[in-house]
Parts: C-alpha cells; structure tokens; sequence
C-alpha cells in the first residue's frame, strides 16, 4: 500500500518509535565491544518481544541470520542510516529559558541527526549569552538566519502563552520540522511541517497510574 | 489472566500509555464546553482509530452509550480517577540545575496527580534558594527528609555521572516511584521501585526521520 520512492513498505509509525530505543541499546552494546545479539536477547532488554524484534528489523531487509543472530555494529549502523542520524540537519532553538538552556547545555543532538545551530530569545539578558558554544540572537534575527541558514527544525522552548502564530511562520520560513516543549499540542493540516509534541505529562501521569 | 483485586482485567501498558492523551484532550474539552464526544471524534482528535478508542475504554467498563458517545466531563473523570490524577502523593526533586528549575518553575505536578514537596542539590549556591515556592535543601537531608515525610517519587533531574547508586538508596528509603530524566536508563529487577524513564533522544530521533 504505502510504498516510499518505489522501494519496501513505509515502516508505520510504532516501528519508527521503536527505532532508537534499539539504536540506544546498541549503542551502549558497541561500547561494551559485544559483537553479536540474538533477537531474544535484544527483545529481553528492551521489554519487546523476540517476535517483535523480528518483524522491525524485518521492515527494512532484515538484518539477522538464523542462529547467528544480528551484527551489533552492523545493525547499529542500519538503523542510523534509516533514521538519517548520519545525515546531520540544521536546528536552532527558540526559547533559551531553563529548559532551553538544559537542553542547549546537555542534550546530545548531533547524536540525534542535528546540528544546534543557534538561539533566539526575547530576554535582553540572555542575548548575547553564549550556551555551551551556542550564541543566543533576538528574536527579530530570527527571519534573517532562517533566510540564510536554512535550518531544518525548530526546537520550541518558550511558554505556551508566546507561541501565538509562530508554527505557521516558522514554516513560511521553510522549517521542515518543530520539536515541541510547549506543553501545547500543535495540530497543523495546511502545512508539510512535521511536529513531534513533548508532553512530560503524560510519562509522569502513567508513572502516577504504576505507583498506586 | 491478569486479574486485579479480582475486579477488571488489567489494562496493558500501551492503554495506560494512551490514557493521558485522552486526559489532556477531555480537560481541554471541557475547557471549551462541550459536552459529549463520540468515539469517532475522540479517534479522530487523537490520531487512534475509533474501534481502538471504544477497545480502550472498554477495558474500564465502557462510559459510552450507543448513538449517544461519551459524557465528556464523566469520562475525564473516570480517566482521572483510574490513572490516581484525584489521589495525589508527594514528589521530591533531586538536582535543580536548568531541567529541574524548568520543571519546577513551568511543570503542573498536581494535574499529574503529585504534590511537589522540596527540592535537594549539592550546589551551594542553588541551596536555600525557593523556585517557584519549592525550597532546596542540601543533598545530605535527603534521608531524614524522606523518612519525615515519605515522598512517594523522586524526579531525577541530575547529571548521569551524579546518578551512581540513588536509585538502590531511594528505594531503601521506600520511594515508590522514580521519574527519570538523566539520560541513562535505569533497570531494576531487584526493587519494587517503578522507574519512568524520560528519553528525549527518542523523540528527536522519530522527528528527524519524518523530516528525510
């Protein structure tokens, strides 16, 4: 059905969740110089199942062989490759407050197929800072820099209440994709901008529901 | 199989998984004033299909009538009560660097069912501070604080490297719960602490393949 430039079958989008759970896994695994994985030990470890396991790497080509089980490397890579990780796009960051400074000071995104480029805030006191190598710009340069630079993804770090249109500017400006912390739900319809929401609420919430 | 105080079967991890969802976006119904919502709606609203919706809340007997959907406001509820959101157990944080102001400046804990109680850091300089009318006391009252007031979840908000055995030690201390944002994920076998690990990677990475 959902055939992508001719080739296999669009994973849906619980695979693709699944994804960097598995690119993590393997990662660590690298690290520990372990070779090989069996798709039940890999199943064990992530809390899937070994059939689980099978059928995503199955989505694309698959990976293992019987009784071999899977390159760790090897698999590691492949999953990169699909999620484009080795393909590093442009991001910057709008918002430079607690959250945006965390995140600027301690989130890996190269890891993650990014390049932080630059910050923009309002605050006087926080233009001009400089955030782990990352300059922060007013707001007003927000425009320009997009114009110039062609970041790929905004990362929304400011209060629910200043979002106002912005989503609906930031993909006039050609962003192709929004990483959400507003703790406001964007929907859009009219646009080809993709928006991934965080909502801290909803993991404490189903924490909430465990600890009874 | 999985029988609970002998009452309904218990619901699987990916329906307490969707119940925040359908929390957040009753709350915001009710926000607007509407009524009643059928399962289509809800479906639709949510990017579930409506069978999976109506699967969803059967599992807690079912709130809809047929032709008529669900009572809005009742049907919060009842999500609110099945996930303990009206029950609400105390919170610490430990680390209150730029994620853990973050979250307690900006973070609702009391929609999510918690109380947040105080905050604990080895900084000297973030000690005795208030953030958002949360004191932060020193790491080393941790423990007395803990048996004085039994928190029932610790927020994890500091560096990996800081991590090394709290997790053993808050559950000694008969935390129940831990929310865990240091990047690292925690495992547990031996302990009937409930870890919710918070991964921020997972959700840049889905972004960045959606944008390809």
């Amino acid at each position: 059905m959902d055939e992508k430039n001719g080739e296999k079958r669009k994973p849906s989008n619980a695979v693709i969740r699944r994804l960097p759970k598995y690119y993590r896994y393997l990662q660590e695994l690298v690290a520990r110089e372990t070779m090989r994985i069996s798709s039940h030990e890999l199943a064990a470890a992530l809390g899937f199942t070994a059939s689980q396991v099978r059928q995503d790497l199955n989505c694309f080509g698959g990976f293992g062989q019987q009784g071999y089980g899977y390159n760790v490397a090897n698999l590691r890579d492949e999953i990169a490759s699909i999620l484009g990780l080795d393909d590093r796009q442009g991001a910057v960051l709008i918002g430079a407050g607690n959250l945006g400074r965390a995140l600027l000071g301690n989130f890996d995104f190269q890891d993650c197929g990014f390049v932080m480029l630059a910050a923009f805030d309002i605050n006087e006191k926080i233009i001009g800072q400089e955030i782990n190598g990352i300059s922060v710009f007013p707001m007003e340069m927000l425009d320009d820099y997009s114009k110039r630079y062609h970041p790929a993804v905004a990362v929304l770090t400011l209060p629910p209440s200043a979002v106002g249109d912005i989503v609906d500017h930031l993909s006039e400006l050609g962003y192709s994709g929004v990483w959400n912390f507003t703790n406001r739900d964007i929907h859009l319809s009219n646009t080809t901008l993709e928006v991934e929401n965080v909502h801290f609420a909803d993991s404490l919430m189903a924490l909430r529901y465990r600890v009874k």
